[in-house]
């Protein structure tokens, strides 16, 4: 018994998109409400829950659709909830599409890939840096910006010469400051485009960060924290953005779905649809030593209970995949530390390979957490590689986005792995133009769609944010 | 003795365009500072005045350059403002461009012409308009449009369409109320396009404007009250964007000139260059009967005076054209009521014609009062044809422009004339990304100044409104 409510806030005023109302008559018929308040219903057609492996040329996809339906009503909810809290300087998320479920499944706080972006849109990242430079810090003029500790990779260095751009278009003063020990003097590191990159020392002047002859008024971290915070950040008269709580020393992925199981929770309301249609099931398991066989048993008990959990809703919506779920490190990112599970005993038998690979992730730190979580399925494919969508966040704006396609990977199988190369794939076209008149899978609508659940976790990541914050 | 000053903010930290600052070499020679307070200073070489005929085509253009090396500290600058005063909704600024000079002569606080802006950039205007809508009325969702009251030009219905799209893609649910006694029932207009446009007529309820079935929150005037406030918008609850004071039956023109000396002064100051560079001249006449030959003397005498003054200003800089001023309608639009001056003589011996011109603007509202401003020539031409630059902008972002460009005109004449024919030729970049790599007059960079004098009159606007609201 499959439907989404037609929202009342659709029927208040003229509908965006009108066209669509007529195609899928007076009930769109997607989404869940609990059997115990809804009167039966006759069983939803085939047609009206898009068959998986055609969602992309299929019929209507309508999530989308109906996202496209309740434009009005979310912008001026997401208004609202932009009133009381702050977005985050700047996000990433990474999303997948299942075509019957569109999820966030990463939120990145220190977004690198600026340089993926579609150049056209270069616009809208200035006037949405030019907003959050406002709202944070509207007397910085001078930005310090620290990069990840980087010098050879060049792809990365793309990102922070496109991200000193967009703040310097935004009317900044930005110079670059590196936390490695052997940047003594400033340093020129030439980018694949020719241009070079300059990166400098940074030193530390009581509670100021300096570079020769430049006082910054704001500190921009581009850097994840992954190792620890450096003493030299702690306890900083500048403002830092995003807050060292931000950085993965301290953040936690499952901090952030619990956040996002209250946004996905409200939106689902407003939209009259099952929340698990934008949201991922996941849990929590501490105490891991995957070196030591430490924890298994949480694991594996997670995994067994999603496995049959998420069964229970492809059932209900006729999807006919394996269930799987992924499992990852608590902190970090980078893609290292994840495995993809399709059955609890695949957590316990490991081999050593396996638990090299699980126990430690990025800057070599251990894993002791992690999260088991909901695998969702990616549909989405071009020319038969798998693509995944990544939305990019300025302020609370979309500014744009771009694919990773790989080839070399599964469906069910994680993106954004280490040494993993991907080609990016810019969004033609803005996240904010939705066209009516066109199919809901067309770019312009299906951008549409990112762009929301996007904004969903960036607004989890603003309340994960506010909660670490009070903790602090 | 002309010069800029190298500005201190841009020796603080890396320079925008540090090119620039070698071929200038150390100092910058155009602008004006006075001789009682400076050494003397050698004459400046004739290079750094580039010649007023080859504008375009000629030697670097300084002003431009010295916008462009300043960005930083100009940006920085527009912060604080922002942070002291609210932007309009939206207004376009018509720019004149005398290469030696870059001043607004029109700030219009009821902008048409969104159907000339360049497509590509409908992202920024739809951003731009969620930031306005967040900090005016964050509540609204159902929006009100008033549009002018033309039911046959088909190019201003072509620029309601085009705002009515843009507010909807920031997600309000609009709808367009005509004020025209003959709409009495939803009315669909035929638009070039080949879309459609409906009208509804408005009805005032307590002290609420509705339509059939639709309770807006929000009334966006896109109707410039040049006929007088209407009854039914008087002491209206629901916010009312732009205010009433904003319209031609209180505004005028020298109110927002008086303000944009203030700002052009603060913005010399920041720079180091002669504001007169920003600003042109303008004085004031009331008590003004055209019909009845009153108040010809006034209007003479700041003639006189002002060509004086610029004549003056032209020696100082060079400049080997004839001073022009225009006499234009103190409050009023669409250029009528507006001539052009190069003598005294001119506005005493005016025929019936010219007075009869004179005499009455948009809507026959008769001309009481005018004021006289400094011409500004525009150097630029697109093949011949004299171009005129507009520049948008919703709350304080510039979102595009384009040219008003039209074969039949002088460079000294108002390209803004009744029944005036131009060709809108779209700007082809966004005007917040400069180009250091390019030379100051390439598209993009000149774009960036446009829009940098464009926010100066639109900070005027902010000034203006703000002082008039007092006097309500």
């Amino acid at each position: 018994m499959n439907f989404i409510e037609q929202s009342n806030n659709s029927r208040r005023g003229h509908s965006r998109c009108e066209f669509s109302k007529k195609a899928a008559h007076a009930k769109l018929t997607i989404g869940k409400a609990s059997a115990t308040i809804q009167p039966p219903q006759p069983k939803t057609p085939d047609r009206m829950v898009p068959h998986l492996t055609t969602a992309l040329t299929g019929p209507l996809l309508y999530l989308e659709q109906h996202i496209l339906d309740n434009q009005a009503a979310i912008e001026h909810w997401f208004r609202g909830r932009w009133l009381r809290h702050n977005a985050p300087f700047y996000a990433s998320v990474d999303l997948r599409n299942a075509g019957f479920k569109l999820a966030p499944v990463d939120t990145n706080l220190f977004p690198g890939g600026f340089n993926n972006l579609n150049p056209d849109f270069l616009p809208l990242c200035v006037q949405a840096t030019m907003s959050a430079v406002e709202k944070i810090c509207p007397v910085a003029q001078r930005f310090l910006l620290i990069p990840e500790n980087h010098t050879r990779n060049t792809f990365y260095l793309s990102n922070v010469a496109a991200l000193s751009a967009i703040l310097r278009q935004a009317g900044m003063n930005v110079r670059i400051g590196s936390l490695l020990p052997e940047i003594t003097a400033a340093t020129r590191l030439d980018l694949p485009n020719g241009a070079t990159l300059t990166l400098e020392p940074v030193k530390r002047v009581d509670d100021r960060l300096v570079l020769d002859d430049f006082e910054p008024c704001a500190i921009l971290l581009n850097n994840d924290l992954s190792a620890g915070i450096p003493e030299i950040l702690k306890n900083l008269e500048q403002f830092v953005i995003p807050p060292l709580h931000a950085g993965w020393a301290t953040r936690r992925k499952s901090n952030h779905f619990a956040a996002y199981n209250r946004v996905a929770e409200d939106f689902a309301k407003l939209l009259h649809i099952d929340p698990w249609l934008i949201n991922p099931f996941f849990a929590q398991c501490g105490h891991i030593d995957f070196q030591e066989r430490q924890g298994e048993e949480c694991v594996a008990a997670h995994v067994d209970d999603m496995l049959q959990d998420i069964a229970e809703k492809y059932r209900e919506y006729g999807v006919e995949q394996d269930p799987f779920v992924i499992v990852k490190a608590d902190a970090g990112t980078y893609g290292m530390g994840i495995m993809t599970v399709k059955d609890a005993s695949e957590v316990k038998g490991l081999n050593r390979k396996q638990r090299n690979k699980m126990a430690v992730i990025k800057e070599g730190q251990p894993v002791s957490e992690v999260i088991v979580q909901e695998g969702v399925y990616t549909f989405e494919n071009l020319n038969g590689a798998v693509a995944e969508p990544v939305v990019y966040m300025i302020d609370h704006f979309v500014v744009g986005g771009f694919y990773r396609v790989h080839t070399g990977r599964g469906q069910d199988e994680n993106l954004n792995a280490p040494g993993m190369r991907f080609e990016p794939l810019a969004f033609q076209t803005a996240c904010t133009l939705p066209d009516c008149s066109a199919a809901p899978d067309t770019a312009p609508n299906r951008f549409y769609a990112y762009g929301v659940v996007a904004r969903l976790a960036l607004l989890a990541a603003a309340l994960e944010l506010e909660d670490t914050e009070a903790a602090d």
